[in-house]
């Protein structure tokens, strides 16, 4: 019995010295990183005594891909970058040319099939991304039966706080991801269910479900979380144009929402919002089914013509769904873009066609570009907007 | 709009190309990996040009962190591995003495605070975690108060196929990870959803629910998912056997659970399993509170002694725990182990003393020790037994 003892007692070091920077006592072969800063900013710290060269990534240098190299302590490598603002950031480091997540970090997030390690540094973003001591709602991961694709499909609803116990029915957000992305982009790097909880804590916004789906049409869900069927990781752009995703959304998962939660069965409490490809199905939606939604949030995407995406390019035909979706009753059309985003001029397009046809919307212009710390910006402007 | 849609293309294809391998044709820089060939041996290939040495370690090579170089053409540097057997496996790349997930894999497993990437070689095991053509249960991801740890925490509740819709009461099952994980750990290397939706759909386990809870009493949720606390990082053994956990699991958890879905709220529907230190709390829990549940599962546990882990060492309790819990009334007390594991003179023990008090239990010894695959396949012998 001692020896088994013994054995347990190393087996645990071993499994908390290879993490827990907290337990470096016990096998200090983790240095930890990142470290915040006092004055925000942040220490990078690899081990590596074998490599030639060393560099860090982060999603906060200007233009992509950028690597700023690290210096290096007999085998321990080091860098600390200058103060950042508070913001949720990503980053990898390169060990000899290969892009590879930090050993001393727990924190991951996947962006399609690329996966890096996550910080936050702290004040106003952070807190409206973090985890805060208010009531919080519970995340599900729900299969569906879509008809419309002829697959079982996966997505992810939120309830908000109270839901379980209550006898309310909700409103519900439908939120759609980009182009690369799939169901967990909104719930990860979207920190849907924390901005969601923090919102509604502070009573900016209702309380409300938000249905996140997978948005390609080719795929039952992320990779590795539905069944391995070959062609499925197949992303086909051809596809977006058609309307299939669309469809589904509103005959299977509206559908099934209002069959299996207690929710307002009608178009004054239902929205739908997406960025990017998601923002091209928003559209798409208000201009096939007008009928059904009363709130749309448009991000970062503007783009009218859909013949390059297996669709139509038929201006009569848009200003004929215009006028239908204005006789429909639009309670809230939303476009949310960043001043830097390389679609910025087809929302430029977009609103001078709805100015020109005396169409209402509201438009937040934001500095950057297409990316998460604008659409996590958005999501917070807008579901304070909805279901007032 | 013209440029504006080049530029979106341009910028799917860099989404597309920076992981989806079936994409290779836009910018083929990552390579497919792993290839899972046709006899089940499996490639493994990385790009890496400017990188001396690059291993493989794989939790299927003998001994922790075995490294087996990779062979270097231009750059690319591959391996491929004799069949394995079906399973699901874990492994990383060792560039220049760092351990990195692999760049082609979107699959990744974090163990504790390790990320490794993932795969799985077809046949029975695999199909047995797999994502099957069957009715899928609901995972949830629920916040509940503890108020024996004085805490807001996490945990996963899944939900049997047909849940949401039926008016049935089911039986739950409380299912804790060990020493070094939290609340994921059962839900993703023990691939509960996936086993509970096969074994339902086979007819070989009755519909259940499965709670999955956060053991360790120092930590409201994994790393990242809850409030950033300083000091909820740090692990403490000592608190492991002085029952903080167990009382609240019983207190909080059981309670929170009866009151917010629709189980039986009784002895004979209810069951509690963990594996190693959730074995230790499973025993605890039957020695303290044996009216609460009617079946354990011990998988990988039986050190009895709890003098070491912040508790106590008192033979005289123990027998009058045992006859208690034999008053109580018992359905099953189930056993697992491996041949190979550390603990396995404990489990010896354990069950020399249960054989000495005439205390029936069942009892499964496997070949393979302290890991995952165990404890995976015991879920799925275990889960059969409750609840009849």
């Amino acid at each position: 019995m001692k020896k088994a003892f013994t054995s347990f007692i190393v087996a645990l070091i071993m499994l908390f010295s290879s993490g827990y920077s907290a337990f470096s006592q016990y096998g200090p072969r983790i240095p930890k990183s990142p470290e915040i800063n006092a004055n925000n900013s942040v220490t990078f710290r690899l081990l590596a005594k074998s490599a030639v060269k060393v560099g860090l990534s982060g999603n906060w240098m200007p233009g992509w891909g950028t690597v700023m190299d690290m210096k290096n302590d007999t085998g321990l490598w080091t860098l600390t970058v200058d103060p950042l603002p508070s913001e949720m950031y990503t980053y990898v480091f390169v060990v000899d040319g290969v892009r590879t997540i930090d050993p001393g970090n727990p924190l991951t997030v996947r962006d399609g099939t690329r996966i890096e390690s996550m910080f936050m540094v702290p004040g106003d973003k952070a807190s409206l991304y973090a985890v805060n001591d208010v009531p919080h709602g519970t995340l599900q991961k729900v299969w569906y039966n879509s008809a419309v694709l002829g697959m079982e499909r996966l997505m992810y609803v939120y309830t908000p706080p109270g839901y379980a116990t209550s006898s309310q029915k909700y409103p519900v957000l439908y939120l759609l991801h980009g182009a690369g992305g799939d169901e967990d982009a909104w719930t990860t790097l979207g920190r849907t269910p924390q901005i969601l909880d923090n919102l509604i804590a502070a009573g900016k916004a209702l309380p409300m479900l938000v249905v996140m789906t997978n948005g390609n049409p080719w795929q039952a869900a992320a990779p590795g979380a539905g069944p391995e069927k070959p062609d499925q990781g197949t992303p086909n752009i051809g596809a977006m144009g058609q309307g299939k995703f669309e469809e589904s959304l509103v005959k299977d998962v509206v559908a099934f929402i209002e069959k299996n939660y207690r929710v307002s069965a009608s178009k004054e409490n239902r929205a739908v919002s997406g960025l990017s490809m998601g923002g091209m199905q928003t559209m798409n939606i208000a201009n096939t089914y007008p009928e059904v939604f009363s709130y749309y949030g448009v991000m970062s995407m503007g783009l009218m013509d859909m013949s390059r995406f297996g669709g139509k390019n038929d201006p009569e035909a848009r200003l004929k769904s215009l006028e239908a979706l204005k006789k429909s009753g639009v309670k809230l059309y939303w476009i949310g873009c960043g001043k830097e985003d390389f679609l910025y001029n087809s929302v430029t397009d977009l609103r001078k066609f709805l100015d020109d046809n005396k169409f209402k919307y509201e438009y937040l212009e934001t500095s950057g570009g297409h990316t998460w710390p604008n659409w996590r910006i958005y999501l917070s402007e807008l579901a304070p907007k909805l279901f007032k």
